[in-house]
């Protein structure tokens, strides 16, 4: 293997698949990256064998020459070191040529590196992903998706499959929940090309959060093939391969009241700020609850008290409000996760009783909706 | 107490004095801020009885009122919580008051706090240091004096005294020195109104750090005033209180070759970019070492080895090269710190032999030295 390449490109590619290196993982192997090169261009693949990132850099770019392939091979070298030395060398033209063994050599300018490599027959190879069970949607629609629920997956281990965001379709419709059981966010969406078939899976949390990452913010097409025990995320020169979590995602439709007693709209923005400052000093108590009361008129009242420390208390103005007085205290993490993944439009809260969950929307939208458990204050 | 003020400038002055809070004091009264509110204006007191930061918002300030004192007084309030408070108040007007006992109330816009202060009356009292014993210099001298100097001193404990930076005065001249028995930084600096009796004291790095942060990057004069176990650096509106270290700091002037036998004289820059790189693989061992040899030419070579992950091997062109062959192995760290106190300049380095001590200067000023010592490798 011997190829030249401009270091911008390298360092790009590398630093979508460095997303992907654990040096937790298993198998040693995975802390490296393979380098793959053929005349059409450059493939680095890196695994924390729950995700698999891989990029590829054409020979050829907009005209440009960005790789000089002077003989195709492969090589695993250690991800971090590697991406290190390629961010630091003094010149944009690398030179990378495996010699005798494993031994493979960067050059930049006067700078020469001798690495370790490691065999790349030994680097797992990548799932076989068919592409006949597929859709697409915009990059930025996916990353909204991601935004609006994966915040709500649970961070516990205890029921593993709380820890992943649910995804299905039915009818050319797709539904994207997370709950943790204490708080719950679904966003509902409607892609253009969605298979016929109806599907059902579930994507663990954190692979979602690296691939927001990796993303581009545009309209740019990806692709989310669905196999068996993986799903494979497409974009023009990104691969992104997720394990899926086994086993069956609660009902949580049952969950979602559809009467309500007492309706609020108010601004988002508004009501979010108020909730930060209430749970200053909430946050110097364990649970972090705040008090929230709406009655007469159209004041809310947001309050917290935390015996130490002091007491807080606020009127905020809200756009309209309907229905029977209401005293509710909830987690202030819960309802700040919620209002943030509304996005600080005016928003209306439903609720049914001060024991019973209650659901925020946007005022004018139905497609997010994030319901909170309210807690047991006396 | 009551009063009013205007945020922005509560927030600046808080930012200062929040650099002396520590949530590890013996004192539980200093996780508080200690507010003085007289006529002329509010006094901010914080400290974590090493370090102790006062800060004073006038009245007036260039013919804007920032602050309406309605009644004098003073308070002890949680730092961390009164800080994050009036951060996120929502208007710029905020109004505070003593009520009943040590209950104080914030209030700004429709958002109301209540916090539980505690007894001015308990908070420590500021030592008393006399203006006898003073001398000053410009602000951004004194940033230049810690920065060259402070990375040197002793990260442990074992012999407290090296934990700080010597100041010592003799003849209108101020010599700094930091050393952790490994590498040795010295500033050497003629301030215009130096006492005329000799100092020496020394300042715990961790003190100079923080004043580091406070201190503006312009000309305004500081005030260093000198008591018997404190040292107080002052500015328009800010006094800076650091305990200083017991003991006798080590005569360090007999370290310091005074001859040479190989003198090399490069771009700081470039060197440290080299060695920054060399150091990637020499990081992933223990002792982080890179290799510098000198000999024929005009160049230097650079190198380093670790068996398991690799080497790397970088040539650079020196401007000038005097003296004997050299082959030296030192720190990798220690080097870059030191460049990175002489500051991109070009940077003489004189060594004595392969075994001894090596200093390093700009190459047209000898204000700033650094002095590090080799490692033996085999």
């Amino acid at each position: 293997m011997k190829f030249e390449i401009n270091r911008d490109e390298l360092l790009d590619a590398l630093n979508d698949v460095m997303k992907a290196i654990s040096q937790k993982v298993a198998i040693p192997i995975l802390t490296g990256i393979k380098i793959d090169i053929e005349e059409k261009g450059m493939t680095l693949t890196g695994s924390d064998s729950d995700i698999t990132i891989r990029t590829f850099v054409p020979t050829e770019k907009d005209g440009e020459q960005n790789i000089k392939v002077v003989e195709k091979g492969s090589i695993v070298l250690q991800a971090r070191v590697f991406n290190e030395i390629i961010r630091k060398l003094p010149t944009n033209n690398v030179m990378i040529e495996t010699e005798t063994g494993l031994q493979t050599h960067i050059s930049s300018g006067k700078s020469e590196f001798k690495l370790i490599g490691s065999d790349p027959e030994d680097y797992p190879i990548l799932p076989d992903v068919k592409d006949d069970n597929s859709f697409s949607m915009p990059s930025d629609l996916m990353k909204s998706i991601i935004r609006e629920t994966v915040f709500a997956v649970s961070q516990q281990e205890t029921r593993p499959i709380l820890t992943g965001v649910h995804w299905e379709a039915k009818e050319g419709k797709l539904s994207c929940v997370a709950t943790d059981s204490h708080r719950l966010a679904r966003r509902l969406t409607s892609p253009d090309e969605m298979p016929l078939e109806p599907f059902s899976f579930v994507i663990p949390g954190k692979s979602l959060q690296e691939l927001n990452k990796i993303l581009p913010d545009n309209t740019e097409s990806v692709e989310i093939i669905i196999a068996d025990q993986q799903v494979l995320f497409k974009t023009r020169n990104v691969l992104f391969y997720s394990r899926l979590l086994e086993g069956n995602y609660p009902d949580t439709s049952r969950l979602i009241p559809d009467e309500s007693k007492t309706s609020v709209t108010v601004n988002g923005r508004s009501l979010l700020q108020s909730i930060d400052r209430a749970s200053l000093l909430a946050r110097e108590e364990r649970n972090n609850i705040v008090r929230f009361s709406a009655g007469e008129g159209k004041s809310i009242e947001i309050s917290s008290n935390s015996p130490e420390v002091g007491k807080v208390e606020e009127t905020i103005e809200a756009i309209t409000i309907t229905g029977e007085d209401l005293n509710i205290s909830f987690s202030a993490k819960y309802m700040m996760d919620a209002l943030r993944a509304i996005d600080g439009q005016d928003i209306t809260i439903q609720f049914t009783g001060a024991m019973r969950p209650f659901i925020l929307k946007s005022a004018n939208d139905d497609t997010i909706l994030q319901l909170i458990l309210p807690v047991r204050t006396y």
